[in-house]
This record gives structure tokens, C-alpha cells and sequence, in this order.
């Protein structure tokens, strides 16, 4: 089999959405790049340029890599292609709750589907990309763009996508600390009360019709959710005065982005106002913080070179 | 103020759907008639056939004359108008699941709210049901048709309306066998799995994009429910078998029409089939039931003379 060298884009992303948790995902457009070359002998080349450079491992340790492999062991063509050269330029901020870790990982195997002519389905990248992350939530927005609902039904994830009928940008307040997605987890209650659950799937249904039939007026409590960020919270100073303080600027909403640190509001007016909002209020609670403006990518991963 | 006789026809609804616990419900194409006049003096005179003629009390305990006496009382004239003559005509069955209660609570409220002019909004008339039912996920459909996504925040009832673009009637079996909505809560768990309560929210998002969108492909798995359904089934027995039995007769799926103890299947063809298969399939666990094909309701509660 031969293989061809291919450049890949892939959008970071956001999980949960405020009450959507473990369900909803979004893909912004805050893109990683990557380009690969498969070698049949077993050098292992990985260049690493923006976030992450220096961190991220570039041996065989590296998760691009391993992605790579999942690919040609799927395509029975592991023991045909040994090594690779891989060219990371990465502009997702690293563990803040964009997906960063999903993005490498879709990223690796779309590139090596691609580099080998592109046997297999978005479905079957789906499977192999939510195998190595756990769950589909940040792959599958990073896969496909747009906004997508993901669920996984006797170990098989299925994820249905669609692109948003209603104009906004996302404001993203970016913290300047780490926030492992394991200490974020392990705060989280085991059992929750069933009235918790039913508010979270109340504004799950309401975010999601009111995004597909553009219905502004139902936007503004959508994001309440009751089952992780009052948990989170205490990990990151001022949450809630940063959600607040966004809708004050005139934002619809705002919630905690996947499992944070990083915080983002849905706004359709005064980016700059809300994004300042926000800096503002987590400085207010001693957090160091940036904003980035980032629309919704429909595109998902694609091709580039 | 001068009161008018009117004439209201409400229709049954179903609630839940499956996963959306305590939040969706859908109108059906069957009908309580109420026709209303207002008395200036404190006769009360009640008139019921059809379903529940004998049985639902005539006097000022009347759940319709009580509505109607909120409605009185919110327009200030509950001093003026202290009788009635309602004549109920009702095809909606009793206790069965199919919202008979809040049909008749928004039937009372509608034809108030007409006899007097319609001075209230449709919000307001939901706020109004709302508190007499205590949640709004059957009277909401009841009001205005469709489908109807609707939360309660900070004791205010919220709900999205839309009609599903996808084409399906739905098969109602009726067991033969009244549950009370109390006894059906009773064996609910206060306390749920933080994974059961995901698992509800990922079906209910897609059920609900699966509806908008018209992607009957994602309908297959959408009713499947962790929070209700599987401590009902001791209620009602042979219910996942009556499922499982309309599946196998080409329907999409079936779920528990709200507390119970009726069962829709979701099908786009062989309506008699599957509503066969699954008197059958309750037949084979000792339970006698009937079954109606209905249509959604598109207009809710409406004036009809």
C-alpha cells in the first residue's frame, strides 16, 4: 500500500454546554495542524510548534502517534508502515477545557485514514477516536463541526450533528492555570437527585430546539445545569461572577467549557465588551485570564495539503 | 362584564416520551368537549358522558368547575360569576397516562379565559394550569398542541412548542386497569446515577433534533430511559415485552405514556399490526387492552363554538 502526505485541521471544541453534560459538543474555530508522512522503516519524527511545544512528548509516548497506530492496526497495515514524520502546529490551548487532547487524537486518525486513501466511514473514525478518548463528546464535534449531540448505546457511539439557525459568537475566557479533566471529575457527586436531573434534561431539550429553530428569547436559561458546575465551581475562582458578569455585557449565556478551566458566552452583540466582562471578574477573584473570539466551525476536520 | 357560552375542545396528551422524564410531552387526536355557561347566580350545573360518566363528581369538587374558579378569581370576578352549566363530553380515557386530568384543567381554564373575552395570554393560562397540576408537561401540549418541551424555573413554567417533521401515528394500548399517578411515583428512587441521568439527557437530545430535524434514523434508540421506565415495568406487566413486540411489527419504538398504564408505539406504517402485536403481547402476560391509532394534535386547546 502506499501513502501519500496529507495536512490536517482540526477545530478544538466544547463539551457539556452548561446542562448538555457528557452529551453536547461544539466546535469553535481555534484550529490544530497537522501534517503527516508514514515511513515503511521505524523512525519516529515529531515536530511540535505553538501550544505545547516542549510539553507535549515526541516519542512514541506521543498521542497523535498513537492514534496513528490504532488507524494502521485497523487497516491491517501496521507492520507495513513503521515510523512516521508529524508536524504538530497547535493553537487549542492545552487541558482548559477545549478539547485539546480530542483534537490531537482526530487529528491522528483522520490524517492516517486520509494518508491511506481513506478507507473508512466518519462512523467508523467515530468508534476509534471515542475508544482512545473514553467518550465521543469532544471527538465528535472535532470530527464533524458543527454542534452534535453524542451518546454512547452498548459501547457504540452514535452522534448526530447539525450547525446552529441562530448568529453567535463564543466568547471564551481563558484562565492562565491548568485544570486536569481528573481532579474535575473526581469532585463530581456519584448520585444526584432526580429533580437535578430533570432541570438538566429540561435545558438540554430547550438549548437544543431553541438552537435548531434559531429562538433567541428561550437561549437565556438554557445553560442552567445542576449536575457539574456547581461541583466544578470551587475549582475555579469567580465562576459564577464570570457568568454573571458576561450576560451583564449583554451575552445570552455563559457556561463552563468541557471540564475547564476555560469559561465561554454565547453572544450575538459587544464581543469585545463581554470578553473584557470577563476578565474583569475573574481578576476580581485573582485569576489571570485572555479572551478569544471564536465562531462555530462547521466543518470539522478536513484535508488542508 | 358579560360572559358568552362557548364550546372548547382539549386533547389528550402524553408525557415523557420515553427519556424526557417530567419535560416532553405530545397532544393526541383524541378530545374532551366542554361546553360553558357562566352563571351570575351560584347554580352549578355539571353534565359528563363518555369517559368517566358516573364517576367524576358534579358538585363544586369538579376538577373543571375548580379550574374554571381560578380563572375567576385571577380576572377578578369570581364575585360576579358563581355558578355555571358545563356540559363535558369526554373521549379521553381516565387514569390510564393519557393526561385526562390536565385536559380537564386546561378545558376549564380555556373556556373561562373565552367566555370572558380571552383577556389572558397563553402564558398566563399555562402559569395558571401549571399550579393546578402542579407541573406543566401535560398540560402544555394540552394547550397548544404539538410537542412541547417545558421546565419549571424559579417556579415559573417555560415551554418550547414545535411540531415534529417527521410522519408517524401514534399507537396507544389501553390496558383495561386504572394506575393512580401516585402509586406510579411511589416506586421511583429519589436518588439516580449520575450515568443514568446522561444517558436520559443524550435520549432526549436526540429525540428531540431526531423530531426538528426529521431524521427518523436516530429515532430507533431515542425513547430507551434509565429513569422511570424500568421501576414502572413491575406496574405494568409485559411492558417492555408490548415495546419489544411493536418494534418487531415495524414501529420506530414505544414508551410508557407518562405515569402509565398506557404504551405508545411511534410507527410510519402497519398502524394495525403493531397495535395487534402489542394487545398481544399483553395478552400473553394476563392483561386484557385495547389499542387506538391517534395522530399529534397540531392545535391544542381550541374554541370550537
Amino acid at each position: 500500500m502506499e501513502a501519500r502526505t496529507v495536512k490536517i485541521r482540526v477545530p478544538g471544541t466544547s463539551a457539556n454546554l452548561g446542562a448538555g453534560f457528557d452529551t453536547l459538543g461544539i466546535a469553535c474555530s481555534c484550529y490544530n495542524e497537522l501534517e503527516l508522512t508514514l515511513y515503511k522503516d521505524n523512525r519516529l519524527e515529531i515536530e511540535v510548534t505553538g501550544e505545547g511545544a516542549g510539553d507535549i512528548p515526541t516519542d512514541e509516548r506521543n498521542i497523535v502517534w498513537r492514534s496513528i497506530v490504532k488507524v494502521l492496526k485497523r487497516l491491517g497495515c501496521n507492520k507495513e508502515f513503521l515510523g512516521a514524520r508529524i508536524k504538530m502546529h497547535n493553537m487549542v490551548p492545552l487541558s482548559r477545557g477545549l478539547g485539546s487532547s480530542a483534537t490531537a487524537i482526530v487529528g491522528g486518525i483522520k490524517a492516517a485514514n486520509e494518508a491511506l486513501g481513506a478507507p473508512l466511514t466518519g462512523q467508523d473514525l467515530l468508534k476509534i477516536a471515542t475508544d482512545i478518548e473514553g467518550h465521543p463528546d469532544n471527538v465528535a464535534p472535532a470530527l464533524f463541526g458543527g454542534m452534535t449531540i453524542s451518546t454512547v448505546k452498548n459501547g457504540q457511539p452514535e452522534t448526530f450533528r447539525f450547525m446552529p439557525r441562530l448568529n453567535f459568537k463564543m466568547v471564551v475566557a481563558v484562565p492562565d492555570f491548568y485544570l486536569p479533566t481528573k481532579a474535575a471529575r473526581e469532585v463530581l457527586p456519584d448520585k444526584i437527585s432526580r429533580s437535578d436531573a430533570i432541570f438538566n434534561i429540561g435545558s438540554t431539550a430547550i438549548l437544543i430546539a431553541a438552537l435548531m429553530k434559531g429562538s433567541k428569547r428561550f437561549i437565556y436559561n438554557a445553560f442552567e445545569d445542576k449536575m457539574h458546575q456547581p461541583y466544578r465551581a470551587e475549582l475555579i475562582p469567580g465562576m459564577f461572577d464570570v457568568f454573571q458578569a458576561a450576560k451583564e455585557a449583554g451575552a445570552m449565556g455563559a457556561f463552563l467549557s468541557g471540564a475547564g478551566p476555560c469559561l465561554i458566552a454565547f453572544t450575538d452583540k459587544n464581543e469585545a465588551r463581554v470578553g473584557k466582562a470577563m476578565i474583569e471578574a475573574f481578576a476580581r477573584h485573582d485569576v489571570k485570564a485572555e479572551y478569544m473570539v471564536l465562531s462555530v466551525d462547521e466543518e470539522g476536520a478536513k484535508v488542508i495539503g
